[in-house]
Parts: C-alpha cells; sequence; structure tokens
C-alpha cells in the first residue's frame, strides 16, 4: 500500500559551490564536505551535488591529460560519497567523471543510500561541444536503451538510457530522475524520465558565462537555462532540482542561481550568483498528483503521432 | 537560391479582443477587422486571429446547441478572414469551429494568404477538457500523421498532423507552425512542428481564470502558460506568437497577455492583460540560424534513444 498522501515529503539540499583553479582536491572536496554538513545538520534527507563537483571545470580545454581525472564507479569519489551519506545518514546524488573502459568515458550521476552503498548510475545522454565546453572530446554520450518500451521504474537502470531511482528506504518513496546538464535543453529527456515514474528531477551542471560573450548575452542565456527547466516541472507535473557552481574559472564565470521549481513550475528556492551555500527545502510530493489532476497532461499526449520525434528532421 | 539572410524579417500582427457574451456577432467580427486594419496600417504581413475569435468561448458548457456554431471550411469565416486578407494585402491566420461531418468537428487553423485563397489548414491535436474549458464534448483531435517519417514541409497539410506552413509569395519565405492553445503544453508538439521546418509558432488562445479557482492559482498558471511557451522558442530556436483573448465570459477571465517570443525565449513584445490591441512587431529571421549556432540542440537530439515517447507511460 502507497503511504498516506499526507506524508510524502523529501526535504533535499543542493550543494553550490566554487572550484577555484589551483586549490588542491582536498580542499576542494572539503567544500562539499562543509556544505553536506549544514544541509544534513537543516534536515536535509538527499544531497545533490553540482555537476563534476570534485574540481574546476576541465573541460575548457581539450588536453589529453585531463583523462586522468576519470576514475572508475565505485572509486574514489563514490567512496568519498559514500563516507558524507553513512556520516550523515542521508542519501547522496554526486556527479563524476567516470572512466569505464580506456578510451571510454562518462558523465555520470551517481545515487548512493545512507548506508553508503552505490544503489544507482546515470550516464549523461545528451553531449554538449561549444566554445570552452569541450565535453564531446572527453564524454561519450550514455547508451540509448536497450528494447522498447523502457522497462519498468527502478529495474536494472546502469544499463543504459533515460532511467528513474526509487529512493531506497525513504518512507515516503520519492522517485527521482537523474538528468545532467545538456540534458535540460531537451524536453525529451525531461519527459523520458518523468515516464519512467520520476517524481523529482535532478539537474546537476555546470554553466556560466564566457567572458567572450558580447554583453547581455549571458543575462539572456540564464534566463533560458532558469525558463527551460521551470517548462520541464510544468510540462511533466514534477518538481525541478538544478544545481549549478559558482566562482570564476579561467575564461567562465559560472553564474550559480542553483533553484528548485516545484510541479507548477514555481521556484521555491533559489540560491544567490556567488554564495557558497545548501539550499534547503522541504517538497510536498503531493503537490504532483494535485497538479497532475488539475494539468492533466499525461492524458492527453498522441503517442499516436509522435513518431516523427524518432526523426533528426521532417524532411529526409 | 535562398534569400540574403539581412532580407529575412516578418512583421507580424496578433488580434486581441473581448468577445462580449451577448454582442452581436456582426459586432464582434467588427472587433478583428478594426484591429487588423490597425496592425495592417502599422505594417503587419501576417495577422493572426485569437483562437475561436468569432464569438463567446461557448465550451464553458456542454450543450448541443454549441455545434451550431461550427462551420465547413471553406465557410463564413474563412470569407471573413480572405476579406481581411484582400482588404489589407496581408496572410491571415484565424481560429475556427470546423465542421466536417455531422458529428465530426475540429478546432482548426488556417491560412489565407493576401489574394484571399485558403492554402493551408491544422487542426488543434490536443484537446482539453477542465472544468469550464469542456473541449472534448465539441472537438476531435487531428488526425495522427500517416506514416513515418512526417513528409516534406509544405506538401498536403491538409491531411492530418502537426505542420509547417510556408507563406506563399513572401519575400523572405518565412515557415509558420501552426498550433492551437492546449498543443501548447506539449513539447513534443513544438518540436514536430520546428522539425517539419516552422521558424514561427502560432499559438491562438482562450486561456483564463476561472472565478471558482482559489485566489494566487490563476497567477502562478498565467505564469506557467508563460514560461511553457519561452520554452518552447528556446528548445526550438524558433519565434513564439500566442495570442489570447481578453475579458470576462460568464465564469471565465481572460488574461490576454498575447505575447512573441525570440528564439532565445526573450519576449520581444506583450500585450495588457485586458487592452483590446493589435501586437505588432517586426521577427528577425535570422535569428533563427544565429540561436541554433549558439545552441545547437537539434544537432545532439538522442532521437536512438526516444521510441519511450511513442509510449504512454515507462511501464506497460
Amino acid at each position: 500500500m502507497p503511504p498516506s498522501p499526507e506524508s510524502r515529503t523529501l526535504r533535499v539540499g543542493l550543494l553550490q559551490h566554487a572550484c577555484p583553479v589551483g586549490e588542491p582536491a582536498q580542499a576542494t572536496l572539503r567544500r562539499t564536505a562543509a556544505l553536506a554538513a549544514d544541509a544534513a545538520a537543516r534536515g536535509a534527507e538527499l544531497l545533490v551535488t553540482q555537476e563534476l563537483f570534485g574540481g574546476p571545470y576541465f573541460c575548457q580545454v581539450e588536453d589529453e591529460a585531463g583523462f586522468n581525472r576519470a576514475e572508475p564507479v565505485p572509486g574514489p569519489t563514490t567512496a568519498f560519497l559514500s563516507g558524507l551519506a553513512r556520516e550523515h545518514g542521508v542519501h547522496v546524488s554526486g556527479s563524476l567523471f567516470e572512466r569505464r573502459a580506456p578510451g571510454l568515458c562518462h558523465n555520470t550521476s551517481v545515487l548512493i543510500d545512507p548506508t553508503g552503498e552505490l544503489v544507482h548510475r546515470y550516464r549523461k545522454m545528451h553531449i554538449p561541444e561549444d566554445p570552452r565546453f569541450y565535453e564531446k572530446f572527453y564524454f561519450t554520450p550514455g547508451d540509448a536503451p536497450v528494447g522498447t518500451p523502457p522497462g519498468r521504474p527502478g529495474e536494472d537502470d546502469r544499463a543504459s538510457g533515460f532511467t528513474a531511482w526509487p529512493l531506497p528506504g525513504h518512507p515516503a518513496r520519492p522517485t527521482l530522475g537523474p538528468l545532467v546538464c545538456w540534458d535540460q535543453w531537451f524536453p525529451e529527456a525531461a519527459r523520458l524520465t518523468a515516464l519512467r515514474g520520476a517524481e523529482v528531477l535532478l539537474y546537476p551542471t555546470a554553466i556560466g558565462a564566457w567572458h567572450g560573450e558580447d554583453a547581455g548575452v549571458p543575462a539572456t542565456q540564464a534566463q533560458a537555462w532558469h525558463t527551460m527547466q521551470r517548462s520541464h516541472a510544468i510540462a511533466n507535473g514534477v518538481f525541478v532540482c538544478a544545481c549549478n557552481r559558482i566562482g570564476v574559472e579561467n575564461e567562465l564565470s559560472f553564474w550559480g542561481g542553483s533553484f528548485i521549481a516545484d510541479p507548477a513550475g514555481t521556484v521555491i528556492a533559489q540560491a544567490g550568483p556567488d554564495t557558497e551555500e545548501a539550499l534547503v527545502a522541504t517538497l510536498d510530493l503531493t503537490h504532483i498528483e494535485r497538479q497532475r489532476r488539475g494539468w492533466p497532461f499525461l492524458r492527453d499526449r498522441r503517442v499516436d503521432a509522435y513518431a516523427g520525434l524518432l526523426q533528426r528532421w521532417g524532411t529526409p
């Protein structure tokens, strides 16, 4: 039997911090750990890191030495995250550079349960390639799912594709939807993840302004970033948590502004553009059912008319 | 050869007005005609009506007599629109209640060229059913496209499905993307229309607040409506034009606020919440190419991983 609706809450903490270039790696991890302790002290049950939280955003250049940062899963970063999870008795979703095989690496999110066990993995499906964001050099896209329709939520998501993560042992039985940064521009990704049962989309991200950009462009881009993720909340009737980094790293200024939107698209918590902080809020998961009864978009999808979405373009 | 990029502009005029309950139909049409004249005088080359502009939003009740309002295409409303097009030498996109056969009616958009000829038709694909928005009673959803992938933009869109409308004879050769109201909550609809080549999405709409709603809900809904449509501009790198009605009709207060967003999601023109006005703006269609080069989302879609979009839910 599902828990009674009134009991379904999840308190999340997004860990927004700088990763100063040249800072020893252990010092950067201490930033994460300090924010994790703060969030846990304020009651967070799920901690979410920013994208590639363990150090500077190395994709600003294409340099083979960058692959030295890749690590296996499980590995050093999941061990660090497991330590946080055990210490505070919380779930932790972390983002890291995964080495799957020589010459085959991913931008990966993991979920660790409060016992420190690695329980879920997601590999970023959409990979950007922009000046100063040379991710296609480093990251292979996540595998396409094998077979259609996608399987039952919570079944072996270590395989591939868009997925949803039940939070093991949590009394409210929330289901998370792991996505990463560039995925956020694709409504398809949010929709597929919601259709797997996700109630809370998580977007660890590393987005900011390139110093060579024309005046005004970064503000417009930040607005678009914000608008796009709120739209996923609205279109799918889910919560959205976006956790971004702050600080200047070489030619990029990351704009922080981590936020949480409810299923109506209303921003219920937002971090500053340049403050190191744990953004903590309680999600009332019963809002999802109310929202979807009021605006029942899932009822009305025209799945009979969507085949063209599997094409790159409407003409051959 | 395509026209030189610097010549590609389209000046649009959205006709936002009231449709007072009890007003004679001819008087309501005079509102549309007056705004059309104003927009044309200000240089508009394409006029866009609000949804079902010819009279009150009759879907507030389920009443078989409402079907008396349905009309063939071509019919009286297309004749009226053809008159506007010829009089002002402009293209006109209009929204009407189409009678296709006894007991088979659609919520339909048409395009009329400056000679008054009916050149395109689109039948609303997603139909709402909410208290005071009883559209499933009146409107059959548009047909699914026959065969996949969808055909070439501009080929016989009178058949079915999501479509794109080249503007015949316009020097900039813009391509419009006709969608209607409830379609706007579905990213799939915007994407499919953009993939058919649409550069300017048109959303005639009739959205407002039900007087029985709790305080605060309408403001949240209006924000969500705005956010969602801006997200289609961003995700697809297209312009979005939303034309809404104003005024109180029985238990609904329509919130106006017609607007135009550019391909970065920035609102470049917006009408008031309760003013009768033609919202006129020039769209720089070269922005589309610039935007898509900067944020090349179409490059990175994971069409190999989207099959689940053709399912209602991720589990059987």
